[in-house]
């Protein structure tokens, strides 16, 4: 819809088209925006993507997200055009409206068993972060947070015995989650000693990124290491280079 | 079960009694353990209430809450009596697991716009607290960003047309809120100029506000003014007066 080019300030608002498909306000290398376009892939919702360059942000864009973040899901076939925001929060509202692919289990006390860990995982995104746009001095300490966060992933991963943490196939915490771990191939790129997941301390893991890099949903909007470092690095020189894929 | 005593480190483990009732592990005084009690109150479900002394942590509060942090909330009647923690993700499970007594609207789009204003709300939580907290000198602009972000709720409330946000009860939105507009009342006490909310800018929200503090769930957990701004001014001097009501 906004043919994959970041709209900036000064850009018009894209007009609303009259085929009720919802509209997904996003930013290509924003990994909750990420999310978002997984839950609709992972459930075969038709949706336009309208990018957002979010250093000089559209005038326009608060009337959808009142905070100007992405992702903000626009829902043109209810009263108003109704626009949501939070990730978390656009893909419990998929998986509630669109219960044909049920991607949160249906019992209550598994699913807020996930959702906790989709909440502590946050903690493995705060050092990522770090490590991604900061300092080599910084690294050492952030490595070992975001290994200890693994930690518990790979643990529930055994735990569960199953391929995915949804079981069988993928389900919201697989999908929640994978923003970062897709974004983790990136370190090879950005830090001198190459890291990459230790193949022996996250075996569990390393066999679910190489599923999970081989789902339907997660191929529709894969970026390897390399094109995602390649945008990291102009970051860290303070270039947003939002359109680098178009 | 602790008797409104704080267990500190040291104290031994509680015994699980063979009742299968719900144990909270909570802090009289904090706003996000106040959520849980509240839904409990709301949907009448017997709990039995765990203090804990969050500056010297019992030994064992890690086995139930892994950051060590309130609310957790353990079920025993579950296989292995796990336990949920994270306001939010507890709310959320009583109101899936004990429906009798729904909270959440039952349509996924207003569901999802009550939480998207729950979320909206942490940055009234984070200005609050300042002023709780701060210096004098902090105050005008924190109170500013505090008006400015009731005006959400005044504004949502009117076009609501309801007394409540949940309609004509309070709902999930109602009571994910109420704990800091319970604490607002104690400005009265910390501020050399006597706070209180604007009665004609929040008009909606005062009215509503005493509705809230006669609806019997609130009642269940209610402190004046008086007795939080007593517990905030002794932990403006790091004294953590956690059994000041036993």
């Amino acid at each position: 819809m906004s043919g994959g080019k970041h709209l900036a300030k000064g850009s018009p608002k894209p007009t609303l088209p009259d085929d009720g498909v919802l509209r997904l306000f996003s930013m290509r290398f924003c990994p909750y925006a990420h999310r978002a376009h997984l839950v609709l892939n992972a459930k075969n919702i038709p949706y336009h993507a309208i990018f957002i360059n979010l250093t000089e942000k559209p005038e326009w864009l608060t009337e959808f997200s009142p905070l100007g973040k992405v992702p903000a899901l626009q829902l043109p076939k209810e009263e108003g055009n109704p626009a949501l925001i939070e990730s978390l929060i656009v893909a419990e509202y998929l998986d509630e409206k669109y219960p044909e692919v049920p991607l949160f289990p249906k019992d209550p006390l598994k699913k807020a068993q996930d959702k906790i860990l989709i909440e502590r995982f946050s903690s493995v995104v705060g050092a990522l972060y770090k490590v991604f746009l900061g300092s080599t001095e910084a690294a050492p300490d952030a490595l070992t947070e975001i290994s200890k966060g693994f930690d518990i992933f790979e643990k529930e991963l055994s735990s569960r015995g199953t391929p995915y943490f949804g079981g069988d196939k993928p389900g919201m915490l697989d999908y929640m989650i994978w923003p970062w771990f897709e974004r983790t191939e990136m370190l090879k790129y950005l830090l001198p000693e190459k890291f990459e997941l230790d193949k022996e301390r996250f075996s569990k893991l390393v066999a679910w990124r190489d599923l999970m890099i081989n789902d339907q949903a997660v191929k529709g909007h894969y970026l390897n290491g390399e094109t995602h470092a390649k945008f990291m690095k102009a970051r860290r020189d303070n270039v947003h280079d939002f359109d680098m894929l178009v």
